[in-house]
């Protein structure tokens, strides 16, 4: 951490400040320059908040170095992680396809839409059981039935399943129907949800806060590492930004400044992004094209008469046609789906 | 609702939307103008997602024309509702003022909190007891001990008191300790707790969450009035921006707009969307201008050595005379403190 | 356009806001529903303005149905318009690389930087002679020497070249030297430049402002469009959001949504959205992924020692391996380079 | 500015980095710690490119530690800076009204307009003559003829007056007829406009752009003092954000902020951040009580007719009552009107 002092700092509150912080067993490095003082602290900064020290006389700011996450960090597994669901392992050169509808209606049409991602060549199919909605008037889901029909429906076609869970009070039955837990976007620093999570060895698909930094999300999924859950897929699912000609808007470039700072395999979910059926395609493509591990993608057998976020979700016929699309892009960096 | 048609639909399109919408029982009022074709909904229109109807042949968006929110509106209560808090009450002529550290460290930390903020006036005694934080590694709050010292602490000095609770599981023992609970931002959509909280009568002070717009804000305030608690008390804390200079950019304007649509009061947290101590008072001092019900601001008997939030806590002594400041304001748009 | 009634408004309230518009020889179509009234305005939305119906008693508030912007619609040219610039084309199969330094430092270094493109296969030569810099402080390019220097760096080897205009006085001068005039970010509301380049038929790369919508993107394009040029190409440079880990944020949606809502070809400018070189390729391969007719890069042939931009700028062999990888995702997806 | 290195960089980079500081005639502060290496550079940084530093092998980033701007610092003038305009003076005890409509539309309504405001106690009347409008379609203003009949309406009344100048070219036109000109939210990056009102005298009102932040504005104020006009007076007048159900967010924040980092005046718009009549007191009442020198509004004697913005400009009597409310505002933080 670096110590910024005022323009104009006295020397005594320069003294003072490197007693503080060597009160604390850490080193320090004074450099005073022409324009600005500045005291560099060596040592364990956990040991120290940054706001006590800005409460000082003299003092300006502080700069954090280095990053509060660490097992999440790159620097811990230079050559990145992988995470294994079942027999499907996100982070490796294939890339993992995930689809389902938005929430679980009814067994017919979970099952329906099961026979359809598998033949399309998902590998585990998503389906809401929790809904989390804006308002209390709008259909929060089949809750603990959701996730039995949805394992159900896994189970018959071979496929591998992942759904929500908006409370830690749910975890229990959750981990017993589904193969990997989602983390939605409201969620992300419910702490309480992911040091639970953490203390299970359930793989995880944490997506970002709509509002929250990579730096942010990086903490999140720290809290989840350091119960010792190893098993974090990240997921990108769009921020919440002044434009108004898509849902939220998908920040592409979140795949590649993860991979720089973090060991964890991050796929992209483009339909909440986007909000809008024509652009799930598109957008899926640029998260591939960007080094995305995977794709997270609603559908739906008959999206006209979906409950919840219809008009996002893509037909079965139109999945099929998605994922060839997807396929040649994967192909042409590298990939393969 | 209105159906906006896209350019150049056919009228087979457009009667095949009339008549799904009459399907449901609702009305339809149909436009046909020079560069557009609209389709109004007339009736109940819960019956109808737009994201359905968004995915029909010839639809290019739907416009909703009313609020989701009905029992936080400001047409169901035109005169505003007051809520009380013991034998305090937001939303009358008389400012509320909330302070206390932003977490209980100790007795001793939160006795003397208490005495100092009393003196100053404030009427209820603020205190984290669970400290939701953004890296694992920091102070996570002393938990269930840390509502048992505020309720000392308050009763000690003759204060009312709130805190913050993170999760339903809490909230039992949260409801024996405190007057008041509060909801904050990285919780406003935890709908689980919402739900939870409206099912008991305890008052609410519901925080903004840092990405949501004001409509949800409402929406969120209407989980907790629609399960049968019309005790909820907002309180505006900041919203995330682009701007680096400010932890948070305070979004003043909300006091008003809230004032408008809802019959909810509204209070003003200086303290979070500051992150700097300097800043608290100037914009506790808008707040109060433009409108607000109140104040609740972190105080700290010793901020230098403070646990959390060092930054942003003022001295007793810096409350005293803050207290004064706002006085003043408050008489200058007809309210008292 | 629709005029939205408030709640409880009197039926004298309706008539009078009736008569305003049909005084305007405009036609209206009144809906009266459970909740709301809506009254419909049918002719041509210019003779009405949105803010005066809006002080009307008893409005509260009108929704635009159609785009203010007409020339730039998808409508007007729906399979979608080519803008050629030279022998080069915009919005064809091809996509169109533009690539050279930030700014024109000398005569070597864009002689350097052309050959050096060209060998990589870029069609087009960018480099800065007016630069907008955030500081006073900062170099601020040779100016017309700098335009005199890129035409002789493109004609020396077989490339057409592209530099940006901050002023409409220097229309003139970048007209006699440049093949295709930029239009930078900060620049896209400044309406006198946009109307003088409007009068002249020369091709415009139309750069999105860091804060605008699609929308507002378009009517900027529509102001060109309407004095009679049609060559503008619009490009997707990033967006200001708060997230601080990248410069700006890739609106990578912002091309697709483009296409649907526009005629006019959009490119992708990955160095700027990124600021930083390890992201460029990610983000370009996102852009093409995504649809994008093009690509604008920073390529200086020393980056380590440029006068500005240095971080995002990539080397002359970084380049070459740069438009590898961008060959292969644009065969991906149907197109060639 | 502090080089920080990347974890696990060389002794040789190290060194390398620490050259090509020193030659450039700098010196150097090596801070070697656990988690990171820091070199610390001291001396004149404008020697020095950020972004030239961030491409050496081994360095992560660069921080910038003192601020681009000099000469609107508070460092420079302790006390604050006070503009005079007349015999106005912006940045003492006595806050500066300013009120006029959006746009001159006639002699007749200038006129009345001028005497309605000077009636309620403004000082200086405001005009739009070149309006930049987001659509060509709108209404532009009565350029030069508008700056002609501002002056004629101040000379009436005996006020001072202000309007916005968007070219360069129209500086010496206006300079003839308005006492101060407002350099608008588009246009507070066009470098070459503020390089050349840097070279008169004449008094300017800077308002942020909407998506600057208050480093980048006060940079903007650089411009025009680096070129030795000190007369400049900063205007907030809302960012972009998220939410809606404002047209700008007031960033009220703002005032204290510019307060403590810079010597200018800063007075505040509500009327463009709002949007909205009804929102116009409570902002200007947040901004005056946040410690705003002054306040500019839109009045219009006939808002309902109005050519532009009619939604959100009062009528005089709306500001004769809006004056007083401002007064005890004023009075409360020590103030007069």
């Amino acid at each position: 951490m670096i110590i910024v002092m005022k323009n104009g700092c006295t020397k005594e509150q320069v003294d003072h400040v490197i007693a503080a912080v060597e009160e604390k067993g850490l080193g320090t490095n004074l450099s005073v320059g022409h324009e600005s003082t500045v005291i560099g602290v060596l040592g364990d900064k956990t040991r120290l908040s940054v706001e006590n020290l800005e409460r000082m006389d003299g003092v300006d700011r502080c700069v954090p170095i280095t990053h509060s996450y660490k097992l999440a960090s790159r620097e811990m597994v230079p050559e990145g992680r992988r995470v294994k669901v079942g027999d499907v392992e996100f982070g490796g050169e294939k890339l993992v396809m995930i689809a389902g509808p938005c929430a679980v209606e009814s067994e017919a049409q979970i099952m329906q839409a099961a026979e359809g991602v598998k033949k399309a060549g998902a590998q585990i199919l998503r389906g809401g059981a929790y809904k989390p909605r804006t308002s209390p008037y709008a259909f929060q889901g089949l809750e603990d039935e959701g996730y039995r029909l949805l394992r159900k429906a896994a189970d018959a076609y071979g496929l591998l399943c992942v759904s929500e869970v908006v409370d830690h009070a749910d975890l229990e039955v959750a981990g017993q129907y589904c193969d990997m837990i989602q983390v939605g976007a409201r969620n992300m620093q419910n702490f309480r949800l992911l040091r639970a999570i953490g203390k299970t060895g359930i793989p995880v698909l944490l997506k970002n806060g709509i509002a929250s930094t990579v730096e942010e999300w990086l903490d999140a999924a720290e809290y989840i590492l350091s119960e010792g859950n190893p098993n974090v897929v990240l997921c990108e699912r769009g921020i919440r930004t002044f434009e108004t000609a898509t849902r939220n808007t998908l920040d592409v470039s979140a795949v590649p400044v993860v991979k720089e700072n973090s060991s964890l395999p991050v796929i992209v979910d483009p339909s909440h992004a986007a909000g809008k059926r024509s652009l799930v395609q598109p957008l899926a493509l640029a998260g591939v094209a960007a080094g995305a591990d995977g794709l997270i993608v609603e559908v739906h057998p008959d999206p006209q008469n979906a409950k919840s976020d219809a008009a996002q979700q893509l037909t079965l016929a139109e999945y099929e046609q998605f994922t060839k699309a997807v396929s040649a892009v994967a192909a042409a960096v590298g990939r393969t789906v």
